[in-house]
């Protein structure tokens, strides 16, 4: 980076917002990938004036922007891979500007982390449905930029669906609104629309207006196991289908209760085909319970072995201790896991888990599943014993690939919730047509016509 | 039109389906505006490939196509107000073409109307909340062009909220596919994000991949008078504010009152200031009377005369009748009726209303006020007592031109449902900014560089 540049971000941002040194270059250079790719420096604009003069600056002279929440991204959204300046909203821009108690609306900056809105807002009795696994650490601006998901999608939807308005920043410095603090604006395109999901390569955000809900007052955790995948995922769609409305129904199969259930030794059913987990949450308890008693006779109708109604807090605990563990726990089956979010319709999820099974075997991989069945949503992980082994590590990106096409096969995505970054790039052309790619290189060049802001990512 | 032309769109679609003749020109030229611009011509597309080879052949010529719902809008959306062609679904593309019970979803085509896909769904327990005051007549690919509203949108949301998926057709003839049959979808860009209310001027809309939910069981009336607008203003945004439910929440002014009961004695008061109308549904029946005690207690605090629970069906539709027959009711007041969808966050409901009242008193017209309060979201209507005076007419635009200055000085939209098309395209400069509007004409050129489809609508 020119000496000219660094001055004038220096001058601008004051000395303690622009660093160069390799300490902020190393320190920024990560995300959960784990790849590592050095950016040429870290900005922490104060405001969206500073946003706005950093990217009227380096959009006139071709100096690549990387904006970055809480760098907790899994397919390399925050990363330099090609140089260039991270923009990170984690020293200043993290306040909750206005919690609306008149109309339910929160307006945040970027880097606010999604569990300090949470536990702000249930102050007022009032509710985030949207709670990604890295809510305790991933940032707001982030988690709209990668449309987030989370446990309560089932019933409560995504972020997209919590997103009423947005500032942000093009990258010729233009600062621009889209939305409103309204249920109906149908005024001009629907640029949040377009924004939300955009991975930082259309604008940087600078502001979230944030739709809450009331708190429902009641809520139950219910759980059951089956002797076999097929039946819990017949269970799954079953029950959906017939209009249940549970706040999350999430899968455990048996690899994944094993793992816990050794680590943890929470009394798990190490037998079990799989274990489903269902919220149900409402405003009467008559709801909760009607709930409750539907999803026990579909479930049991589908097969389950058993269906508990979690009696106390401890219970409640335990077995979402289980779910939230899975991750960490299935690391006793290899030291490189190749973990992916591939979503289906619903009703596919009993031959997608099949499908998974099959490639299991033909690659001698095993691939423990769990995640957020109650939206089609399943975590996939492939096992590689040793990472280093370059022939085992090369097989278990072809079962990955292999698992993409059974979900675009069964009118999947490639991704539920992870975005596409650089991890699923390579796969864009099993989910996208020519056609498609061009019109979203179309759309990134009406934003960014000098190609400065996040580039290289998602296929694009 | 050329010969050439019209030889060639005989040929590909036969010539019953390409019509050049004054008859389908006079047909195909209004909509609910009462404009009228000739089209050159109409075509009936009988499938996606029809119109792939239309779009192809227009965009190689430079040739105008204006898709074309049931003309049913109310800014001019559907006009052919430069010549070119209608793109209309009426005749072949108006089928559902699935049902998909195990994934609550329909899919169908643009020309299906909206109440055709809610009566086919409702037999199967299932439920198309958005219903657009249109939706005996309006087309479903029409509701998501203009992302259309309705009377539920206070709990269910709006058409954009259903949209699952889209197949559209470029101006250059790609077909390209927007979203999945999934909850969760973040891989690329949200493409149905721009195309829905997109006006039909990014794309042609070929499939609607719609969601749907489980019919609720219960469901309850109520209504409520208020001496004044002001207090039912507080009543409906207070209430809403502690959490309360309601599937919609309208509202008739008095001057609305005092028409509906003139013409149709329905025993309204109409010494009243305001009635509020409140439908409440759930699963449980505690659910629906636990909101309907909330909902009286927050309207009686906040000063409503009268809390009436209507007590069987005839009382519902009188009410709800007495709603829905506001607009043709007012026609009282004058012969030309400037009507208007602003829409404001709630809270701001209160000096919305009482702005509207001082536009009424400085400019003299009468300014009936209905509608979707629960949303925020007001129909005014400037009554223009002889629309053939100019003069009067001129005052009756700078009044509507007030009323959109005090929406969007509120932060709220020019429009909740109805979109710009032509009617508002001259008030786009209060709402949005120059780097906006640039930013949208760089959208429209993203997906149509030679401009032909729907072109010089929304201001664009």
């Amino acid at each position: 980076m020119k000496e000219e540049f660094k001055s004038y971000f220096k001058k601008l941002l004051g000395e303690e917002n622009a660093h160069f040194d390799t300490l902020h270059q190393r320190a920024y250079s990560y995300d959960a990938t784990r790849n590592h790719y050095l950016p040429d420096g870290v900005l922490f604009p104060r405001n969206e004036e500073d946003i706005s003069a950093i990217l009227k600056y380096c959009n006139d002279r071709q100096i690549i922007i990387i904006p970055r929440g809480s760098g907790s991204g899994f397919t390399g959204g925050a990363l330099a891979i090609n140089g260039g300046l991270i923009l990170s909203f984690e020293k200043h821009m993290n306040q909750i500007l206005e919690i609306d108690l008149e109309n339910l609306v929160a307006v945040v900056q970027p880097g606010v982390i999604n569990i300090a809105l949470q536990k702000e807002v249930a102050k007022y009795g009032l509710f985030y449905p949207p709670d990604p696994a890295s809510m305790e650490y991933s940032s707001l601006g982030g988690n709209v930029s990668e449309n987030a998901g989370g446990m309560r999608a089932a019933k409560y939807g995504i972020t997209k669906d919590y997103v009423m308005a947005l500032r942000a920043v093009l990258p010729n410095g233009d600062v621009i609104r889209a939305g409103k603090r309204t249920i109906k604006d149908v005024a001009g395109y629907n640029l949040a629309g377009i924004l939300i999901a955009s991975e930082g390569s259309l604008a940087v955000l600078s502001e979230l207006t944030l739709k809450l809900i009331a708190m429902p007052k009641f809520k139950k955790t219910a759980f059951a196991t089956f002797a076999s995948v097929k039946d819990a995922m017949n269970a799954v769609y079953k029950s959906l289908a017939s209009g249940v409305n549970p706040v999350s129904m999430e899968f455990l199969d048996n690899l994944s209760i094993r793992a816990v259930e050794e680590k943890f030794h929470k009394g798990l059913n190490v037998e079990a085909g799989a274990i489903l987990i269902c919220d149900v949450d409402g405003n009467v308890k008559e709801s909760v319970e009607e709930d409750l008693r539907r999803l026990r006779e579909y479930f049991l109708e589908a097969g389950a072995l058993e269906f508990k109604i979690a009696q106390n807090e401890t219970e409640v605990a335990d077995i979402w201790f289980a779910r939230r563990n899975c991750s960490q726990s299935i690391a006793m089956y290899g030291t490189l896991k190749l973990n992916e979010d591939i979503t289906v319709p619903r009703s596919k999820l009993p031959e997608l888990l099949e499908g998974i099974e099959q490639v299991s075997q033909k690659y001698g991989f095993k691939i423990p599943c769990f995640g957020h069945t109650g939206d089609g949503n399943v975590h996939t992980n492939v096992m590689v014993k040793d990472k280093d082994d370059k022939e085992q590590v090369k097989k278990g990106y072809e079962a990955v690939e292999e698992i993409f096409k059974l979900a675009v096969g069964l009118g999947g995505t490639l991704s539920g919730e992870h975005g596409i970054g650089i991890s699923k790039a390579p796969f864009m052309n099993l989910a996208f047509s020519e056609a498609e790619m061009n019109l979203m290189r179309n759309i990134k060049k009406a934003f960014d016509s000098n190609n400065i802001l996040n580039p290289f990512k998602m296929g694009l």
